[in-house]
């Protein structure tokens, strides 16, 4: 029994983590670390697990959201997050879409090279604030004013946990907007296969040396599963 | 033909005509009629036929959206309005419910006599304004936080015009919620059965003596049909 355990544990070279939940409590001020994660992920690192975070948060830019992660006290470079907006502008170019966002204000900034002009498909984001009635109803507009409407959506969670409480997260707004429409969006965050896939490829390891550890059963542990991957749900963050 | 044509007519009775879309486009300053409605309900009730309104709106009292209609020209009492608040306050009292309200401020006194402490449901409605990132996340907090999640919803409609445009409806937000629950909504307004079933007795005519008129393939038409009813889809409103 022991020696399997220590087989099992030796054939594992990376580590993809969840954040939200898992090293943080998002929230005002830039939320807490949870009890232990910091010590954990210097523990990982100097282990010689390969590390790579992956995440559905896109309240930020990779950049700010790193430093908002360091600050908290993690160690983590920007090149260690993969995050469903830099996914998002990788697909819009392929496809020669131009966005209409509906995202949270401080995300604007990844999509700076994306031209916007004229419009042929909605993304859609954790907009938190910006999810006003007036924003949904536009979004809506373009969406059913187009002949063929495309929805991107970056991720599908239902909800997050937040210092002051849970908060409706950009799955539930997803729905909404395919409901209005009768249309079925495409998402781009976890738990889409190509998301993780593009994690592992960051990691260099192939899924069967790879672990997942998220606080969320569709998204983390769904997802990395139908990858390949084995995956742990944690008590902390949102779980009930 | 000619026969035929009389005969099918004779049968008929009662009329349900669904409201926005149908009679008037609804917006700021009240909305306007659309081309030939009020002659059109002039003429219906001049025929001897039964008229009832059947309607999801629920932006308003019912007497405060007859003032509306009798401004706008209609000749409309409150008693020939059947709208969901009165049959959602029916089936609160029925079952012991204490509602969140998520609904329009005007709607409001509709729910005056009705116990609101402590709430153990939420009743949804087209908010409009209401329809915050605040208000959405605090519905959803209540839902998720009860044992057995309860959600009414005063309809399900995805979209409806106004004369600034088109808006989401009530639907969607249900949706969303739904979603971010994991649960699904109890519908009292149209296309429920005994919303249809609660206006045919208010007329006194059984549903193969009468005929639905909306502009909602699903709302209006569907819904009537399941309850026995033929049902004609105009092509003003949403129609697209």
């Amino acid at each position: 029994m022991a020696e399997r355990g220590r087989g099992w544990a030796r054939a594992v070279r990376g580590l993809l983590l969840d954040v939200s939940g898992v090293l943080y409590d998002s929230g005002a001020g830039g939320g807490v670390p949870i009890a232990g994660s910091v010590e954990a992920v210097r523990r990982i690192k100097a282990s010689g697990l390969k590390l790579q975070l992956c995440t559905n948060e896109t309240q930020a830019t990779r950049e700010s959201f790193v430093r908002k992660l360091r600050a908290l006290g993690f160690d983590i470079s920007v090149a260690q997050v993969t995050a469903p907006a830099p996914a998002a502008c990788h697909l819009l170019r392929e496809r020669g879409l131009r966005p209409h966002l509906l995202v949270h204000h401080d995300l604007v900034p990844e999509f700076a090279e994306i031209d916007k002009t004229n419009p042929n498909c909605v993304v859609l984001g954790d907009a938190a604030e910006n999810f006003t009635y007036a924003n949904l109803n536009e979004a809506f507009r373009l969406l059913i004013g187009m002949e063929k409407p495309v929805l991107i959506s970056l991720g599908k969670g239902r909800y997050y946990k937040e210092t002051d409480g849970l908060k409706l997260d950009v799955g539930a707004y997803m729905k909404a907007l395919e409901y209005a429409c009768d249309i079925q969006a495409e998402v781009v965050g976890k738990p889409a296969k190509t998301f993780f896939e593009s994690a592992l490829a960051e990691l260099g390891v192939p899924p069967e040396q790879a672990i997942m550890i998220g606080d969320d059963i569709v998204s983390d542990v769904g997802g990395a599963q139908r990858c390949g991957m084995r995956a742990l749900q944690v008590r902390t963050g949102k779980f009930r």
